[in-house]
């Protein structure tokens, strides 16, 4: 099985880590390929950068060919119905199936986050999953998501912080509100004794599942393909279009 | 790994259908164990054998031991966030876990099930999941639960028909509302073209996946364990209690 | 009229605080029998215990006959609509009843209870009645309910301070949230000010309001009688089975 | 006991009907004191109406004094939030009675009313109550309110017609939307062959058991008396003042 | 184009502070007429306040001819849907019109009032409007309406205060809750750094765009008019009977 | 004033079609300049081509100096808050302005669209501003956006058709789902007799008010411009990069 992992943002230090958390999380036998866009913001933690990384990442993964799932690891970020429309395998991204394993194994979660911009955009995207309501608070450590890795303890440090008032008032688990926490969850669930999902973990595990099920995306609604006679300026979805597209 | 699987009834055709989806489902190297309870109804089709059920799903399951995670084979049943109290490995619902698959892989899913007797309780049930914004309907086949392996080309038929028109009416996946509906995804897909997730594989692939990902259910929130100081009569929850408990 | 009080644990003492809190709730004319499930626990906490009490509840109301209304005296727990299916007569819950007499007296009531494990079940009771959205809280004062009435002036005065701030941010009416409370709404009005509805009371006066203009549980929808041809084990809702029954 | 009903409208025929389904409600020893406005319209069917009448309900019962609830009925109108204001007894409107007992004799319940200019308001009214998510559907006949006692059986009719397809589409009660229908309730549930509910004699039932609770309007919140200092022209809801008041 | 500003109480003081804000938001070539009902109180806090003036706001207009909009200048007060039943033209309420315009400047506004007795009546307008999801929280001064105007440098040092935590808590805007506010938002802006909506001359803008754009009130639903055959005493809503009317 | 409208497609047609209504709906001394993206497709009629059309917006408007307020004439698309935090002027929506618009001349408004493939977009959209509640419905011609200006009079044919059903079923105002519908809502209110909303005429009448407010897009919160030190590649937001960005 062959996962192709996009990160959204155009950070090589974010994809590597985000690459190890994938491939410590899949099974033996899934290959997993972790790609960034060729353009956009270092990192998306608000709603212009979000926007920008939709595209990007629209413009990545239809560049890429030979893979049975998609994981999308921008927690929060937009563009996940724009890929479901653009392939035909399962498209897993980070913050719904982060936010389906907590409910599975809690009654309401939190989130933390790197920067509070970022809190509408992931209030919008788990209303959109259908999963807010089991979503108690999210939270932000104010860290930016370029931090996280040069100094990991720290991260851990900060998230410990802002996830333990939230579980004081609730709280029964925790959601790694960042693609760039990839990894820290077992530090941290050590440090708060409550499960404390990773995005991009999760997404892995989830997309695996639906590979096994024979489970592809529905091409009957609003994923269907689009229309290959539409007329497309400078950038394109098809695939020789593509070769000579957005950048 | 080893998954406990429990049809929440007691009707043994029910019970082996189950059985050969969860195998079906299961990756190489997890063993599938299904058992039924001791008591109560041979199918649950409303809230009055629901509720004994989910009495008899946790009697059943205080009696087990050695597994790494619950799948509950029951539609829309209650009782799973009791079987949480009790085990400290996932549990997981059919009703959940098809629910959020169902959400990755289409915008809206329907859910068929057989009476419409069982509809309050689903609905109930997937409000409480979080997932009641992503089903657009939820239709009755007016089929007994019992009478679905007896003839399951009529099965997949009546499914079909139930479907139909909530694909007409923007439903975009189908979600086979029954666990004996399990293994009937495959031919009712390829009437529908439309993913259709069958809750026992469903649950089955979700279970395998928290337990690679070494998450265990929340004790700090409403899923700690019950006071072991408090005094039960007829049943515990407590092992010695439970050899001479409630049947 | 005769009404039935169910109980849903099995401690005597509950039992008896609820029949008295019942009986000075009645109008003169209005016979009340309280009873308690012949198994279970003595006090429903959680999730688990409330999901063996709603089959206790149901087994002991099956065995009854001769009345014109059931009180289900469990604050919050589950099973009243498998109750609904067993009877003919209006079935009233004491979290609904008092709700719905809050919401009549004041803009926004709050619920103070017992163990903070018994909110989730309160707060999903709450919404399938319809109530939640008239509820500003949800408070625990961390009382076992079996140490209320070892010392109610004790009881009364934790209810007023778990009370408090919540009036203070705006409720200006308090349900209490224990059917083992009965009886204490008069001194704990005296303390705070504000409406304060017992759970036992209020079902009382309405179901004798509902007996008195003649409704009875409608049998068209969900809580249609169960197929008496349904085969069950060990337990079952029909009288003679009864006899042989769970217990 | 003594109740005071208040019809809405100016109608002397609608105002015997909600008298008499009052007084055929009441408990032996309860005093029914039925009212209209002195001005205002003969029947309410739409916004503007509504809040004509409920500032003349306002007034009329302004200049009432010695009753221990007040019955407001008016279904689906505007005011009784400023009768509560008013009065430090029980306000008690038949939108919301009918609505409570319905969901507690159903699993959902629909409306049917008269004018379908009055649906808007009643979504609204239920809406506030909390019970919008207990209602399946709300109808109307198409028939003036002043029609229905000129021709009770033919309102019967019209009821049933406007009530059976909601009832096929998932309701399993019916509550009547209007006061003027109070005393059909027993014909059209031997029609239909489910629970129908008067919104006049809920109420009465429901303010008789908050009377017998010794339950009183919150007044530490919204419902707080006004301040007397304030200044009125024309107008005011204080005694010497309602005696010159506005007609 | 001639906008009709209707202060909904009997203030001489806040019906200028009304037409002075109003004016200074029209463009030229609007004319504003400010009109301040008959009778009723001097400053609406509360439901029984809220519930006269609408129905001295639907008099006041019936009494008027020849203009082209209607602004309701009473924040979270009653009567708007009922004036849009009476006139063909725009009618535009203030809470709606600073609710719109605040959710197009800012994520979610916070409403700062002048008495917490007015909130529950803001809450429910605000949801009415469908804006209640872009409303972070909504915060009373507790300084009476009629205080506003006699020293409106500590008004706007009153709003500071509330909205300064609102903000801090996630709000990007404010609503200015009173009509009485009108003209402070320069100021109040000035010091909190974020949009802030005065309800008035937001109203008399979007008066003014709906007008330009010929839109009238829609006479197809609800807001039809009333039946001119209609039996009125005291008081009509046709000029003829307006004339000997209810004050 | 400085209007700039975008149309979010590189259609020239439905520019051509927008800068007529923007121009037709603007007041005298406001200037229209209308421009379409760079890159992008034809027409966005789903989830790929909003996502894409979003960031080709963004980049278009970065590109812009020399404007009072920004329109963004894409129904039902992607990238508003995107630019929100681009710009410092007010940002309306063609999707937001003629729903708010609609919600007040209206009870509730039904929207026609192009293809169903746009729905759920719309529909998100929709609750994110706040405005789903008031919306009855959303219902596709099933004609793609590119045909409309082929042939206006069939284009307004195949609306009214639509919506006539709608209507029927309760709405009372029509909302055109699609910017290149801009000047068609005379001839489709004179057919269908309720009031219908043009979006690009709406959100130009609306961005005019706001900057006659002098209001401004709150920087406080989510909007609050993007960290100039951020690195982009590829693309960038800030006027030095754009000048060799993305296409």
């Amino acid at each position: 099985m062959r996962i192709l992992v996009v990160n959204c943002n155009t950070s090589d230090d974010v994809t590597d880590a985000i690459d190890s958390g994938a491939r410590a999380a899949a099974s033996a036998g899934t290959e997993i390929r972790t790609i960034q866009p060729a353009w956009g913001p270092s990192s998306a933690e608000g709603f212009l950068e979000s926007f920008m990384t939709a595209a990007a990442v629209i413009d990545a993964v239809s560049r890429e060919t030979a893979f049975d799932a998609v994981v999308m690891a921008g927690y929060g970020e937009h563009g996940r119905e724009g890929v479901r429309q653009l392939v035909e395998v399962p498209v897993v991204d980070v913050t719904e199936a982060s936010a389906y394993l907590a409910a599975l194994v809690s009654d309401r979660f939190a989130v933390v986050t790197t920067m509070s911009s970022t809190i509408p955009g992931i209030r919008e995207s788990l209303h959109t999953a259908g999963a807010l309501s089991r979503c108690s608070a999210i939270s932000a450590t104010e860290t930016p998501v370029l931090s996280i890795h040069a100094d990991s303890p720290a991260a851990v440090e900060a998230l410990a912080e802002a996830a333990a008032p939230l579980i004081e008032a609730g709280a029964d688990s925790v959601v790694l509100g960042c693609a760039g926490y990839a990894g820290l969850d077992r530090d941290l669930e050590a440090r708060l004794g409550v499960p404390v999902l990773d995005g991009v973990a999760s997404a892995v595990a989830v997309a695996e599942a639906l590979v096994k099920l024979g489970k592809r995306t529905s091409k009957r609604g609003p994923f269907a393909p689009i229309d290959p006679r539409k007329k497309w300026i400078g950038w394109s979805p098809f695939p020789e279009a593509a070769a000579t597209g957005v950048v």
